[in-house]
């Protein structure tokens, strides 16, 4: 926890594992601030080190201008200075370990979100070629502490390289997907794990895509599940950027999950509904 | 509910719909059952019309000097006398029609009981080339109630015959493997199916086995839970006859599925467990 709630001390760590990351610096002053844009240059991503999520706590910092802006909104010490990596896409690897040791690990998965927030999940991901190093970077990870239960690692895909961002020693939404696209979920290894039961076997069932409800629940929750589709309403109360459910949408193939994310979309987007949808899925117009 | 708890009610519904079922007669007398067994044959079951399940309220009647016993064992009326019928195998056949009217079949399910007690089910069953027969039946019931949820018949499968036995109006023990084995369960389809949303799909993703665990829980709970193979314990007070929990087993094949639930038998019969598993399996001696 102490590592995963606080990006400087999680850096550190990813760099003693030997899991590269995007370059950085420590930011505590304007004078630092300005040292890192020189450093790593511009865009940037400053981020508060501790209190982070969904987007929160981060600020984009594209040009000259955007320094001051930057801290102000931040505060101007205990942060670091990302650099805004020209990623391909981003990936998380979600792996499970029980106490006796057994280790699995779920097929890649390819995130997209909007303004820090998780809008789409899919797995498995195209760039499931990069598993094998992303399983080296998990078992570095697992061995490191002992781990018990599930843990998750995103990862920035440049090339053939992964960049580490961050990490979450528990379930992740980005594994939501598999309650139903998979052999056996996140959640219930996760429990074989605590519990050291043999783990479930993680492979998936079909080509699963996740799509997260933010902010209102659609007007048309109806129509959202059918036979491949799977709605996930959490019951809680309407916020702006809250997650209030997803949707789970598991194919035989890649192209008839596609029309079916974007069939979803447009009933999200008519619907008025999720923060960013729009900006994800390529609809007709 | 007042056909599927009256033997009676229940046959005489089959019959109206088309429904075929084995030799029967209604007996309130000793000398009921005198024309019964000469009429229908032995050997035969006798059973009370009402109140039975799990085996219970049932005598089989395999030559003359077991009907006496078997009306002091379950009273002299309110009986009815059914054909033991030469059955291959029995099948369960579920499948669920929510508001709006969509129907959905799961495959057709193989059980083996033992003394009345469903000990193992298999789906899709060796005998889902009568799927679509089934499928015949279950719609004349679902049109007869405008039935709205899960259903469930009992057949016994005679050559290319489907004779049904009885039937439940909700999910049904045959059919727990669908919380792994299908891509939508039972359970969640009968929520669906009330809810009047649309029904999740059916198909298996795999060849799936449930065992029932029965009067006790077996020591070795651990080892039965793998990577293909999903342990439920229901938490119930052990009881002789009591369903206390199930496995059920995920394979990609029926030998590889087969392999495994021997291999749980074994387990199961070492540690003294279930009513019955061990005629149900053919375990190395």
């Amino acid at each position: 926890m102490r590592f995963s709630q606080d990006r400087l001390s999680e850096k550190q760590l990813f760099e003693s594992l030997q899991i590269p990351v995007p370059p950085y610096r420590t930011v505590d002053s304007a004078q630092d601030l300005r040292n890192a844009a020189d450093d790593i240059g511009l865009p940037l991503v400053l981020k508060t080190r501790r209190l982070g999520y969904d987007g929160k706590g981060q600020a984009v910092v594209r040009e000259e201008a955007d320094l001051s802006h930057a801290l102000t909104a931040l505060g101007d010490s205990n942060l670091i200075a990302e650099q805004w990596v020209p990623f391909d896409c981003e990936v998380s690897a979600i792996c499970v370990r029980n106490v006796r040791g057994d280790v699995l690990v779920y097929p890649l998965i390819e995130n997209q979100h909007r303004d820090g927030i998780l809008i789409i999940s899919r797995a498995p991901a195209e760039a499931n070629g990069l598993a094998a190093l992303a399983t080296r970077h998990l078992r570095q990870m697992l061995a490191h502490f002992d781990y018990v239960g599930v843990l998750t690692i995103e990862f920035f895909v440049v090339g053939d390289q992964l960049l580490a961002n961050e990490f979450a020693p528990r379930v992740h939404n980005s594994g939501h997907w598999t309650i139903e696209g998979a052999r056996t979920s996140q959640f219930e290894n996760h429990l074989r794990a605590i519990l050291d039961l043999p783990l479930g076997d993680v492979s998936p069932v079909g080509h699963a895509a996740m799509l997260n409800l933010i902010g209102s629940m659609p007007s048309k929750t109806l129509e959202l599940g059918n036979e491949t589709t799977f709605l996930h309403d959490y019951g809680k109360s309407p916020r702006p950027g809250r997650k209030l459910g997803h949707i789970t949408v598991v194919a035989s193939n890649p192209a008839d999950r596609e029309r079916t994310v974007t069939r979803l979309s447009e009933i999200l987007v008519a619907s008025a509904n999720p923060t960013g949808i729009a900006d994800c899925i390529d609809l007709p117009r």
